[in-house]
């Protein structure tokens, strides 16, 4: 294993010039005119994964941007398989001018490497290609299988993805899913993350008349779409913050003791956050932390609201439509559907007679968590600490991936996030970033994490 | 008197022909590329003044477009003058495609005269010039002195009446205002308005972070300005759509007894208002009809709103801003100012600290009540009756006209408003139009409003 890290840190030079290379195709999957670009991008991953020594490399076709697809599978019998995910497209790089280098040409300042998809994928898929790239051309094998998939269409909601795993079920069998492509806790504070929240989404339109009126002529008399938005919208949550969706919470898997602490324990800031993000105070639901409400509570948010006239100046108009995207972020174990069906029964419920309702479900995803005693976990925890000297905090996040639980619910595996960026990386606006030192060490445990699951597996059986 | 009703039945089709040519010119306020239809519009009224034997007419400057005035003021020894007030410009045409003739080519079809202005304001301005003109051409005088001003500025706002009437104090001394700038009750049912409501509205801007954040990565930790927005507008009314801003109705005038039984007598139809305006079914303040609703009882109305991600599909965004725009209809005797400030004072008080909020007060206008037994009133009523040959019903409007009340306050005048159009006469839309027999009947009421409102005064003194 020395010989591999000692490989890694050879040609730490080297993987800038690649990684530049990767950075400077603009696979922005949202924008038609960069087609040709994605497709490129894809064909760049395909090549870099042969000259690496991966083998079976090709892109699959599917209804939208093609899945690059590569494996080794010569590892010790009884080894593991690891299936590892990750994307080579990237998001749109409005607003131009707030860039400070131009986004496609990849730029060194003070220990950060600055391009669009730095660090959201394309820097985090490319230290699994060197750490793969290092065990084959310093010890001629890797101790574990792996299969990579790498999709073109993360940055634009996955379409095609669950149908693709569905379809290659067969080729895709592994023992556990690695996927780098999330920030640690902190810089210096390398992370573990083992739960997701899931998504449910609406829209809510209400028609109050059939065109606007005159709030002079109709204004008392005519129910007011924006004001009965209102009056439901504020009905989706009490004083403390509680959902009162009916039975909105039957699912939801209490806070344990020991997270609650560990948590407590992270060396979370809340003045600078309030401060990095212009909060005058931060606001939640009645009896939890910040990390615990963003982490292991499930939420109501107003994602957008439309209605009447929102020009300069003022119009007398009382609004025919309004228009609400609601969103709840999920906790295990709530499902999607049902807290879809719950939402639903109580938003007709609630809506007067006044107004015409139509409800939308746009998508949405389920929650996920995995156990602290996982063994990969295990393992990765413990790549981690030989890779950054330090041990991991064990985190879970926010936001949501829902291939996480397809992975776990069509080819029932565990995954294991593994990821280098930081919180400040700015993964969806200018200036997107990756540190040197995390990206380096992210090579060296991502190296390691192999050894370590091979390990931690051949010790179970 | 007959003699100058024969006149203008005799004159009845070059009324026509004129009043094409009156609406042929675009003088839309609002739209700077018709800034000299909008002048071309003003010398067109003056020179119809002069021709129709008004003196001193002219053009007066304001920072704006100009005031045209004209009078006459030869009538016997104390005989009234009246102030007539109207407009020359007109409201934008889009959509364009929506109308069935073009809006600046007067168009008769169905005994209605289809333009732009037809109603709203040009052809009720001019069945007064045809009324001085029968007056003049065929008495040689007029039963009273009249003092006319039209103002270029009524459909953006009105911003520089005010001031106008303020530093023209001394010229506009009169008995009496007129005003015919409003529909009649409905057709068949000529009407007297006796009171308007007022106005005060707000832009309402919260802010909850400095930048949109990630739903899932905040969402339950930091506000939402769109749900806290929506929780304060529900805390503006109770479940029986009072509202519940302390001390609002302390000053309101409660209907009289006999308001309330002469409006229930009106052909006020239920089932078509809710058809013609698609209307699932009528809403407001328990206790009240739906024309005591509009004419009687103040509002809160949300006029817009505005957060977030409102295109199509779905964008996990925790909305950094939330807008609304908001108004409230005003009656006697509230006062904008007073309920500004008790506004802005709740509002205050129930936007919670984790918001920034910033109020914006845009503008507004008094609410307005006359007398049933004023003698201008009883004079107009006599002038229709004897006009479109039935006795007015006497009605208020739920809409605001704030030059009423500046009348009152600055020159201490009465107005009576003496509206001809209809309810669906389509004044701020396409295909607007004056129905042709209420436009003849306008004028010959309009004839005989002079002579009633000399001998109502006359019978006083």
């Amino acid at each position: 294993m020395d010989k591999v890290i000692d490989f890694i840190n050879i040609n730490r030079d080297r993987y800038l010039d690649e990684l530049k290379a990767f950075l400077a195709i603009p696979s922005i999957s949202a924008l038609p005119q960069h087609a040709g670009d994605v497709k490129r991008c894809a064909e760049w991953c395909a090549d870099e994964m042969r000259r690496i020594g991966l083998e079976n490399v090709r892109l699959i076709a599917t209804p939208g941007n093609p899945v690059v697809y590569g494996d080794w599978l010569h590892a010790a019998a009884g080894a593991p398989t690891i299936l590892f995910y990750g994307h080579y497209d990237v998001q749109p790089v409005d607003p131009l001018d707030l860039w400070q280098s131009p986004p496609f040409e990849a730029t060194i300042r003070d220990g950060e490497i600055y391009a669009r998809g730095s660090a959201d994928d394309k820097g985090q898929v490319f230290m699994h290609f060197k750490a793969i790239e290092a065990h084959l051309k310093q010890a001629g094998s890797l101790p574990v299988n792996i299969k990579i998939i790498l999709e073109g269409e993360e940055e634009v909601g996955s379409a095609n993805l669950d149908n693709f795993i569905r379809d290659h079920r067969g080729e895709l069998g592994a023992d556990v899913v690695v996927i780098s492509d999330s920030p640690m806790f902190a810089r210096g504070v390398p992370s573990i993350c083992y739960g997701l929240r899931g998504l449910v989404y609406f829209q809510i339109d209400l028609r109050g008349s059939s065109t606007d009126l005159h709030s002079g002529s109709f204004g008392g008399a005519v129910s007011n779409p924006a004001f009965v938005l209102a009056q439901m919208l504020a009905q989706m949550k009490d004083r403390s913050g509680r959902i009162k969706i009916p039975g909105f919470y039957d699912d939801v898997v209490a806070l344990q003791d020991e997270e609650r602490k560990a948590w407590a324990s992270l060396p979370f800031n809340e003045k600078k956050y309030k401060k990095d993000f212009g909060i005058p105070k931060v606001a939640g639901e009645t009896g939890y932390t910040t990390l615990e409400r963003t982490w292991a509570r499930p939420t109501f948010e107003v994602n957008g609201l439309l209605s009447g006239f929102t020009g300069e100046g003022a119009k007398t108009v009382l609004p025919a439509v309004a228009m609400a995207k609601v969103s709840m972020r999920l906790v295990p174990n709530q499902s999607p559907d049902k807290i879809a069906g719950l939402f639903e029964a109580y938003v007709k419920d609630i809506a007067p007679g006044t107004v015409e309702l139509k409800i939308t479900r746009m998508h949405g995803g389920k929650p996920w968590m995995t156990a602290y005693d996982n063994p990969y976990v295990q393992a990765a925890g413990r790549a981690i600490e030989k890779g950054f000297g330090r041990k991991p905090v064990f985190t879970r996040e926010g936001g949501s991936i829902p291939v996480v639980s397809t992975f776990q619910e069509e080819l029932g595996l565990p995954s294991v996030l593994f990821g280098v960026g930081l919180p400040d990386e700015n993964a969806h606006a200018p200036n997107e970033k990756l540190d040197l030192e995390n990206f380096q060490g992210g090579i060296i445990a991502s190296a390691i994490l192999y050894e370590e699951i091979a390990a931690g597996v051949g010790a179970r059986g």
